[in-house]
């Protein structure tokens, strides 16, 4: 079987027509959806780019694999999903985005040279690279966001666009009325036509690479395809421009209460610039209709996806998910981006479609299992035939929900947020060590814990799912907390890092010891077979030195 | 300045003259108490050999560095007090025991050759070696707990004595009346003398292998000085044998309340087979003068070292720490061996000498902060001149104690035990995940959490300093607890596995992405200064298309 992992940047769990959303359509998100299983209780482990990306790629916690924050280098020797599924004779290639950053200070203590494999995969989270292009082409005074290189850029080259950075000038920019550069970086912007050919633009471009791949395969395959849209800049070219309009955007699930003495991050949070833009109508007005066609956009491409694997035979051996790596606000809360843990932001759409006869029983049906995105390395590894090795990765596999039974499961979802680079750090005057947020969720309550001294905050999604009122601004809610902050705690004291030993080896070394000599409770020797004092016994012969 | 971190193996606390043993003497250990400050209150991260030191050598506790039992693998790559010391241009050696095992995989799956010279630093803890005996030549039908080459061994050998293991055959055996090995795995023999020359007994041996370090090196040094004893097997030889005898031995610390309804843990150790052993007034009356008289050998041995310093003029410029990774119930609270949160076993000598004048204030002074074990290796790092990497160590230096300071400080000791492989985790059933224990000490309270659903231990050492009353046994104390935990919780999300970045780097990155283009809150570019908007202006070049 072969593992078609599909990621999507910034997609919202409820902007799919399967999740519901009144305009948006996407037929064949929902022809997986039709095909297999949608989980609507799945959550990221950080709602961020990198640190969300890297739980997914090693299956464990942000504590546990430390690279909190967009740019915070994946430690040297993290075991990563490609290693587990290289073990399960599966290769495991990369065609797009990781937001991987290289542990160079720890490959060079370690000697790694870069341009080895091995040095090449610890660079690349594990991957073999097909194509990786991260799809942030930004551009400042000083220099390029992303040092790497930029394959998509050099193909806008190839096919004649002009200028050191097409990916700005054309794919994410149109045209004003005074014929000058209408950057997508700006809101005001979002409803013009990207001033690029539909068919070069960025989602193409990858579904392309991504074909290729699949026709260059023979032995069986894993790939992470993962696509920069609907990530911003907001803007998407003709004809998606124009399929969504004002009329098509939902009004922002916000409250006014939720101004009312806010948590301090929180507000800190609602005070921010891209939440002062999304809180004006103009803003959303402009920018939700080009999200919404950047998502058309994404679905159309995935129907490419599924139409040659259709007509090549291939979709009754390839196990495909749809996911993301996180949401976006878009106005709701006050806010704009994602970061904080709200479901617009941490809630994510997860979709299996598993071709096994197993999985049969359950196809076109939703599973409300609180999933956390550590599942799914643990379910390739399975899928794969191998062993998942239960004392590194952190998550669980998802394929008994998929063949219909309901497992012992996870008390609660938890995720994090290290916001210690952020402009909202200078703000809230902390040290990087406080600047760190954590979500415990059990299906009902929803616990924000934030070190450096504050309260937390509270939701009970019974009874308000629109998380507007913060039941831990008074005192009513006492018990609840006390019992979040329990799981919290029970959370804190997981065997991370054990990771050089399994389960089964310490069940199979038990008494081991025992038979090696080690014996620090004899008497005379009476209490244990001879066989096991024997190399302490006989006669004692004469010393070297005549005493 | 140089640095000699000599530790001794399973040294209790309380049994050196400077901390008020009624018959023990240790001049020399009394004497760097003298010229230093002796720590009163100074804990293992865990009370077992090997994951104790892999905490002293990182700097990070237990459940940080993964190797939570003897044998458990130091994850590759974790970095360790030598890098720390070789980053401030201090060399880093090993002379004695670790007890480190490699992680073999890790190193595979990296390409990194045990021979080389990175390869050998990570199989050895970070160490160079000078020399490496681990001091535990136990031998039973599955042949050697220690695959590992013996030096001690091959200079048994090399001095004549006979035999492939002569370090069970003579150093650690006397000789019955009939003429034949009497081992001193056998409590009953551990009054006789062990059948070897004083001279060539470990201690000695080891010392002599540190005069040659001291008198090759040229540069400023650390040398970790690891010795095996006073650990088992329990014998020594003359005169040391006879130094003391039963009239010697304090009376067992344990209390008939310990056995009442004990904690199932508890009561799981105090069932096994060392600790039947040191119930019996017999086995304390044998093994306990023999132990001292391992101590008093290891006290006269470090005057040889303290002699040759003071003879050679480098007393004034080399620090001495004198500590142990563990202690010895010795029949306390009805055990033998370790491993539990008694002090007898949890609490360790931590005695360290400063040449410096700004240590002057502090000579001869005692000091009750709560000291761990990993505050070694920050405090080795600061002596050398380095910078203390705070984002990797846990610990915190002791140079401002002894510099006369207060400085804040930690609010609790935290300690760990993880008993997976041993025989009361099959006693009891459970689970490897389920076989850790951890101790929260706030210098007055005592918790011990137990996983695997058990309740806690407490015990309040202001009124009760033998710790014979649980206090979890009735509801009286439930604040105490909750506290206790909500400082176990507190320490459970401490990020310790952002490694690869430094609080100062996430200082310096506040805010350069917008230098860097990613403006991602633009309504029509007035938010921000033109210059960061720059590369997104000017006049819209034709596409190649056409269109």
């Amino acid at each position: 079987m072969n593992i078609l992992f599909i990621m999507y940047d910034q997609l919202r769990f409820d902007y799919l027509g399967c999740a519901g959303h009144p305009h948006l359509q996407t037929p064949n998100f929902d022809r997986v959806a039709a095909m297999g299983v949608r989980f609507t209780n799945a959550y990221v482990q950080s709602p961020i780019c990198g640190a969300s990306r890297m739980s997914f790629y090693t299956g464990r916690y942000v504590s546990s694999h430390g690279a909190a924050f967009n740019g915070f280098p994946l430690r040297v020797g993290e075991i990563t999903l490609a290693d587990h599924l290289r073990a399960a004779g599966m290769d495991c290639w990369l065609i797009g985005k990781t937001h991987m950053r290289a542990d160079a200070r720890g490959m060079a203590r370690l000697g790694l040279a870069p341009d080895s494999v091995i040095g090449a995969r610890q660079a690349e989270c594990g991957f073999d690279v097909w194509v990786r292009d991260d799809g942030l082409w930004a551009q400042g005074p000083d220099g390029f966001y992303d040092p790497g290189r930029s394959p998509y850029n050099e193909y806008l080259k190839a096919q004649g666009y002009p200028g050191e950075n097409p990916w700005a000038d054309f794919a994410n920019a149109g045209v004003d009325e005074d014929g000058d550069i209408a950057s997508g970086w700006m809101f005001r912007n979002a409803d013009k036509p990207a001033n690029i050919r539909e068919e070069h633009s960025e989602t193409p471009w990858l579904t392309s690479r991504t074909l290729d791949f699949i026709a260059a395969q023979t032995g069986p395959w894993c790939a992470h395809v993962s696509y920069i849209k609907p990530h911003w800049p907001y803007i998407v070219p003709a004809p998606y421009h124009a399929m969504y309009g004002p009329g098509h955007v939902p009004p922002a699930t916000r409250h006014p209460a939720e101004r009312e003495d806010p948590h301090p991050v929180y507000g800190a949070w609602m005070a921010n610039r891209v939440a002062q833009a999304f809180q004006r109508d103009e803003v959303r007005e402009k920018v939700i209709p080009a999200y919404m066609g950047l998502i058309r956009q994404c679905d159309d491409q995935l129907g490419r996806i599924l139409d040659h694997l259709e007509a090549t035979g291939q979709m009754a051996d390839t196990m495909i998910v749809l996911t993301s790596d996180h949401g976006d606000y878009l106005g709701d809360h006050w806010l704009g981006e994602k970061e904080l843990f709200h479901d617009p932001s941490v809630k994510i759409p997860m979709i299996v479609y598993d071709p096994r006869p197993e999985a049969d029983a359950t196809r076109g049906t939703t599973c409300d299992a609180l999933v956390e995105s550590i599942d799914l390395a643990p379910t390739f590894v399975e899928a794969a035939g191998g062993t998942v090795a239960d004392h590194i990765l952190e998550g669980r596999s998802l394929l008994p929900w998929l063949r219909g039974e309901t497992p012992d499961w996870r008390a609660c979802a938890i995720s994090e947020f290290d916001y210690s680079p952020t402009g909202q750090a200078v703000k809230l005057g902390l040290d990087p060590k406080d600047c760190r947020l954590f979500m415990v969720f059990d299906g009902r309550w929803k616990l924000m814990h934030a070190e450096g001294g504050f309260r937390p905050m509270l939701f009970d999604l019974a009874t308000d799912p629109e998380e507007f009122h913060d039941l831990a601004k008074g005192d009513a809610h006492a018990a609840e907390i006390d019992r979040l902050y329990g799981l919290l705690a029970d959370w804190g004291r997981r065997a991370a890092q054990r990771v050089t030993v399994s389960d089964a080896e310490i069940r199979a070394a038990r008494g081991k010891s025992l038979r090696k000599g080690i014996l620090p409770f004899l008497y005379d020797g009476s209490e244990v077979p001879d066989d096991l004092t024997a190399a302490y016994r006989g006669p004692a012969r004469p010393r070297p030195d005549g005493d």
